[in-house]
């Protein structure tokens, strides 16, 4: 069955998105087929005006439409916490968490040698600047709980260098994900929640930040 | 976090995709904003061209640019079989499977009260008149596997009346999906699979059409 090249050509637009295979991106365009031809229009200018609005935040990197992000801009938060991200989706699953009332940094790349990605040094600066022109106590690391964070993890402390000692650094804790099972736990993981584990008394979720 | 309209606003679109949760229409978006700026133009234009470019065949109700798709338009294919499927993109499945040699009928709509679909009557019409006029002797029907496949199954039965003597009407085996496990089968699975159960010297799959 030959398909139309329109057809072929979406499809293989969409399967390139993180998440979506053939299967799914097939599945999209027959959805789109079904809208009516206003809808491709919406899309179509939703894409522009997205290129046209979105910026990135000149202070911690994040998405915003304004020179700062309002998470920048608010001055509720914390001044004194910058939590550390690998991208700027982290900050929207940590933001819907509530859980964290600080500010933010977005490196924008991890350091990788296999997929050939590295920290941006630019960005590395910043967070130094950043550190030393908002006086921040702590540095909380929340980078992906594998090995490529790992080494993000001591790249960025070898580069903090002599801020450190008045600066706390800290990362997020390894363990069993809230909700999974024991039985469904890998190995690693089990390994490490064994290794971390806290005594009762300290709370199963630690303080609030 | 006061994510941007535009931000949200595509975001909400990806989402109502079939297969695509917020979660990955999230993703989607941070992946466009990573794209170069003539990324967007060339998905618009995609959108834009699938539009302009697909229609719907005047005999089987395939996707196809010209007035009759290739399927119908092939001489080679066997037109004494009509398989009827519920949509559009159940052809493509069968088609890449490789297995089926003759027409196609795309029904566009399956027998369910639940969801207030019911199968378009212009559809069957015109499935009755291609099965006097092509002379098919065989409608085999590749309905999704649960209630309302069965019920849609046995409407056409209903609908096709007169001819069905003359004409064989036959459906796609229940049973385990290759590749399967027993552990893993659901009971119902296993209740039909069971029930159709079929001689070791008819062969494991049937004669291939």
């Amino acid at each position: 069955m030959s398909l139309p090249v329109s057809f072929s050509r979406l499809v293989s637009l969409l399967g390139k998105f993180p998440g979506v295979g053939e299967k799914t991106a097939r599945r999209m365009v027959f959805y789109m087929l079904e809208q009516d031809p206003g809808w491709a229009r919406s899309l179509s200018q939703a894409v522009f005006d997205l290129r046209e609005e979105v910026r990135t935040c000149a202070f911690c990197g994040n998405i915003t439409t304004e020179e700062i992000c309002g998470i920048c801009a608010d001055t509720m938060r914390d001044r004194t916490k910058i939590c550390v991200i690998e991208t700027q989706e982290d900050c929207v699953a940590m933001e819907q968490s509530g859980v964290y009332g600080g500010l933010y940094h977005v490196l924008g790349g991890r350091c990788s040698p296999l997929e050939d990605q590295e920290v941006p040094a630019e960005s590395l600066e910043r967070l130094k600047n950043r550190i030393a022109e908002l006086g921040v106590r702590e540095v909380i690391l929340a980078l992906s709980p594998r090995i490529e964070g790992d080494m993000t993890a001591y790249m960025i402390q070898d580069a903090l260098g002599s801020q450190l000692p008045a600066v706390k650094l800290s990362r997020l804790s390894y363990g069993l994900p809230v909700g999974g099972s024991i039985g469904y736990a890998d190995r690693a993981t089990l390994h490490v929640a064994l290794e971390a584990r806290r005594e009762m008394d300290s709370g199963l979720f630690g303080d609030r930040l």
